[in-house]
């Protein structure tokens, strides 16, 4: 009875239900109201993205979710030539990779509100120091991520959202707002910490707000306790035709 | 493609995506593994629940969940005569509403993990000093709940999960064996704390493992990013049938 809000993403999708995650909070507010579901995908590219949209987003459902969440990038933007080059994809094919995922899901439902996500900046200090935390002396010299290839595919992802008329957050120049946002945003230089998490919880809130997806103008799914009648409990659900 | 897992009951339930909350705990931890959903229903108690049923429940579901928590009795357990009455259910009633929702759930799946949680135990200071904070001078007296009428549900939920043959926790017992359990595990003398919410989070986790829902056993959705081929990436998932 309730829609379904699909959160499609990497691993900072998949970690959004960790203490003070940006799901978790997504489903506390949209309680009663919307179903929050996570399709998260640690490690996963657009590229690999292209291969889950089909089964995820089936063309034909007769309850395709009011909203989407794309949230794809930061592996997107690893660098060739480094320890993650096997999830770079280049800039170009990502764009156009998004572009497929945003027309699949218009054709899935037209009304669907999208909203793509570019990658979080990064902290090229964070990511050493955690390699260094797992690898010690065999861990990289050099970051496999920095904040500068980041931020190309950050601008790609924009660019594609305005061409294709879907909403959008540069979570890259947004989160660089913030003094100190390495630190309280990041926790290894590229997963959210619980600041991280809540700055990404309330922009997406703000968008899907500004887009009437606002939680208390939405119907809850059924009567608040207090209109119910304790002598005659059926009459309520009765007069709603439940 | 993944089972799902719907977490039923009242406030208690509606209140677990809030920070640290048992509901957003079991997501992460059944990530890519099952959907967690939740149907918490704020003020209710069982015999409205019953009205829900059906409705949350589909009998002849294609997809029933391979699980269900039922978490109701803190409600149920409310005094006549003071001010929460109207949400009173005498303890028999309450039973047999447990009885028919078990029921109810068995002919849905016979398969399914059914889950029976007392109501938590019940800080009378907590309530009145709850009171007070809301209403001030006009705030009741006496609490609306007392621990010994929860005691009586969560006793009668118990026997009726041995009569039925169904899982149950004990809450209100168990959380009484840590000391200052009173501040520790509910923050209103009745609502969870982030301590008591993870401890329905173990406690539940418990019941599932007992009974071979162990995440970690359980299939991902699809490939982890490390098995996918970056020169051909499409082959693990058609070696999977996807």
């Amino acid at each position: 009875m309730r829609p379904s809000i699909v959160l499609f993403g990497d691993s900072i999708t998949e970690q959004s239900f960790q203490y003070g995650g940006w799901g978790a909070s997504l489903t506390d507010t949209y309680s009663r109201k919307a179903d929050i579901v996570i399709r998260g995908y640690s490690g996963y590219t657009t590229r690999w993205a292209l291969l889950l949209l089909h089964h995820l987003f089936p063309a034909g459902s007769t309850t395709p979710p009011v909203a989407a969440t794309v949230f794809f990038g930061a592996n997107d933007a690893a660098l060739k030539g480094r320890t993650s080059e096997n999830q770079h994809v280049p800039l170009e094919e990502y764009k156009e990779n998004l572009r497929k995922i945003v027309r699949h899901l218009k054709e899935c439902s037209p009304a669907m509100l999208i909203v793509l996500i570019t990658p979080p900046p990064i902290d090229e200090e964070g990511r050493l120091l955690d390699a260094v935390s797992s690898y010690g002396e065999k861990a990289m010299k050099l970051p496999e991520r920095t904040n500068e290839a980041a931020g190309d595919h950050a601008n790609g992802c924009i660019e594609v959202a305005k061409e294709v008329g879907v909403s959008s957050i540069n979570l890259w120049s947004k989160m660089q707002e913030t003094e100190g946002w390495q630190k309280k945003f990041l926790n290894d230089g590229l997963h959210l910490t619980p600041d991280g998490n809540r700055f990404v919880y309330e922009e997406v809130l703000k968008v899907f707000n500004g887009a009437s997806l606002t939680a208390p103008d939405m119907p809850s799914d059924f009567p608040h306790h207090s209109e119910i009648d304790h002598h005659n409990p059926e009459k309520v659900f009765q007069e709603r035709g439940l």
